[in-house]
């Protein structure tokens, strides 16, 4: 048996197509000594409740009756406290729902990838805005989707050819990897498309809360229970998550949708890993339950700063040519170089200068716009956003046509 | 609107079968009060290491590096501490590793899963036990999978007709749900026809480390990599999990394979829910690392004592005609009626006289064999064994032909 010997089962056709993404590689590029990273959409971790979570965890497991309930298996909707939690909190913000109507999750991600393979058909077309995000990208993938532009021409002809259509997927507020928020006239207009071909919104929701100025549009979710009563006859899926705001590592985010789709997704979560880890779960309860106001409002005055730091960079350091837009909240901005410019091309010499970022055309479901890149401002702190856009600028005042 | 009007969209081809199990309901059952469950298998809680556990998550919270860590996302493959404790782990038990084999995973469940999408195309035939683990079945449905019978009469033959054999699963020691446990030539005889085939071997772990008594035999992975000399040329996919012997609740298994299955396994990671809780594999670690030998051989005493008392009671309640094994370890064991009998008609009258178990024709891909059931000891009391049996014994006697 020579070293070079290996075994690999033939893969399934479905993933046959699977290939790393260029937002781990990134994550890996950014680890480099020197180089400031506006490439991965990561919570400053210094906004973490790093107390609170040790005190809730201890608190939790020193009950004696919550103890061996959190480390022991428990239902595959999610903790029923957490789920009640989660239904008053949309409640609140205008989206009437009871604990029946909330799966607890992995992250966000593992709804997206749940819907993906419940809602999916080889060759179906998924209605997307065009940037959107890559993580739902992959998800969908091996599903075999075609996909859709949502923002173009004209809406309501979108996927309306051959092809049935599965479903329309938008991140509405302060979106990845734009941070451009949908106005009430957008939302509407997707209502109606919905409404008329009879179609499922997935409605893609971390960063709603991460609001720094303006006022708060009106969720898809609460929108459509105006149109249709109550949550369980809506059309819209609403995925959220403590990620932004408590802490990502916890991985726990939900699903917030009519009792019929619940149903589904929870047999599916059940086979997907039979439920979340409660202990968890139980945790982040009683972090939420002593305040997510003032953990949102801390939130959003730090990455407000930034976001300050990195428009007022890229005046400064910017050369002729290059545009961006100035997000409401949220974590990232979209910058538009020229139209003869790569900036999958650029990254390497950019990487050299210290500074990273994630090619655009990633984004693009058939990558085909390669002339602009996401950057966030969530992780560095004001002055490295600085000396990063600074370098950024240089960088990119040297690229000719 | 009326009060009757729900949407529903149009569900994927691959998950119109889905349905609620039979081990999901039932645990609903179980917890009426009054009723001795014998369905889930579901480990003692009063084994959980609930200070140690509450010790470690406050010692890595309180970590000035650790704890912004424990927060934040990670990578994809699993916390790179527990990966090598765990390859030094399997090293140990014979089966040479590295980090670079592990994938951490949400319970071995989850593996499972991701396997089932991986290496399955619809119309495949994968080989196994009959009966066989049902959440392995749940996990590989939406697939497509035909199953072949590892036990049937002709090994070599299995699965070699017309459609592609996507991989052989075997739970091989103490199974769900028989309990039962694969000799050296039944493992050598799957390597062998994995071998002639050119097969992947999934090999389910859980509870090879919950042995009362005799010896343990061999892994089929320490097994492979004996005839190919190194994981990275082994046919053999093994799933391990912390949930038996810690807690299941921390939802903490693993997959050790081939680098190339690994690397697969981590896009699928990354495109299902991004990575695992940081936090809860930096805890799980430290309470590895103070020692699994004592943990196993306390949850060992607790098991067999049940196992024990199972066995006694079994043999002065059941009437005549039925016949159950005798486990080595884990956490089951097989009860057959006589072949009139349908152990899942027979499942209310049980229940209303107080002892639940779960029905045999669950585990067997066709649902072909009505005359079983699984019996698990692992969470009642012994005292509460003996007025469960007593009670099941009594139902059973007055079931006629």
């Amino acid at each position: 048996m020579t070293q070079d010997t290996r075994f690999m089962p033939r893969i399934a056709r479905r993933m046959a197509g699977a290939q790393a993404s260029e937002i781990r590689e990134l994550l890996k590029l950014a680890e480099a000594p020197g180089v400031i990273s506006f490439g991965g959409g990561i919570p400053d971790p210094a906004l973490f409740p790093v107390q609170e979570m040790s005190q809730a965890l201890t608190d939790v497991l020193a009950d004696p009756v919550t103890g061996p309930q959190a480390l022991q298996y428990s239902v595959s909707e999610g903790d029923p406290a957490l789920r009640a939690w989660i239904a008053a909190y949309l409640t609140d913000s205008g989206a009437p729902c009871t604990a029946d109507n909330i799966l607890v999750t992995t992250g966000a991600q593992q709804a997206l990838d749940f819907l993906g393979r419940l809602l999916i058909d080889r060759g179906d077309t998924v209605l997307t805005q065009w940037p959107t995000y890559l993580g739902a990208l992959q998800a969908f993938a091996p599903n075999g989707p075609r996909y859709g532009d949502l923002g173009g021409a004209n809406w309501m002809a979108q996927g309306a050819g051959a092809d049935p259509t599965a479903f329309a997927y938008v991140v509405p507020d302060f979106a990845n990897p734009t941070g451009a928020t949908m106005d009430a006239v957008a939302r509407e207009r997707l209502l109606d498309l919905a409404h008329a071909r009879d179609l499922p919104v997935i409605e893609d929701s971390p960063y709603a809360a991460l609001r720094f100025e303006g006022q708060p549009e009106r969720s898809l979710l609460a929108r459509d229970i105006d149109r249709v009563g109550r949550i369980d006859a809506s059309r819209v899926i609403q995925l959220g998550s403590f990620s932004k705001i408590l802490s990502p590592g916890l991985r726990v985010g939900w699903v917030a949708a009519s009792q019929e789709i619940i149903g589904r997704l929870v047999l599916m979560k059940q086979a997907a890993d039979l439920n979340a880890s409660r202990l968890t779960q139980m945790a982040v309860l009683r972090v939420a339950e002593r305040g997510m106001t003032a953990r949102i409002d801390r939130a959003c005055q730090s990455y407000r700063q930034k976001r300050d730091a990195m428009m007022d960079a890229l005046s400064r350091h910017m050369p002729e040519g290059v545009t961006w837009n100035r997000p409401d909240g949220g974590m990232f901005l979209w910058l538009t170089l020229p139209t003869w410019a790569d900036a999958a091309a650029i990254l390497p010499r950019a990487i050299e200068a210290g500074v990273a970022y994630v090619p655009g055309a990633a984004f693009y479901p058939d990558r085909s716009t390669a002339n602009c890149l996401r950057l966030s401002y969530s992780l560095p702190s004001p002055e490295a956003i600085e000396t990063g856009i600074a370098r950024l600028g240089a960088v990119l005042a040297q690229e000719k046509p």
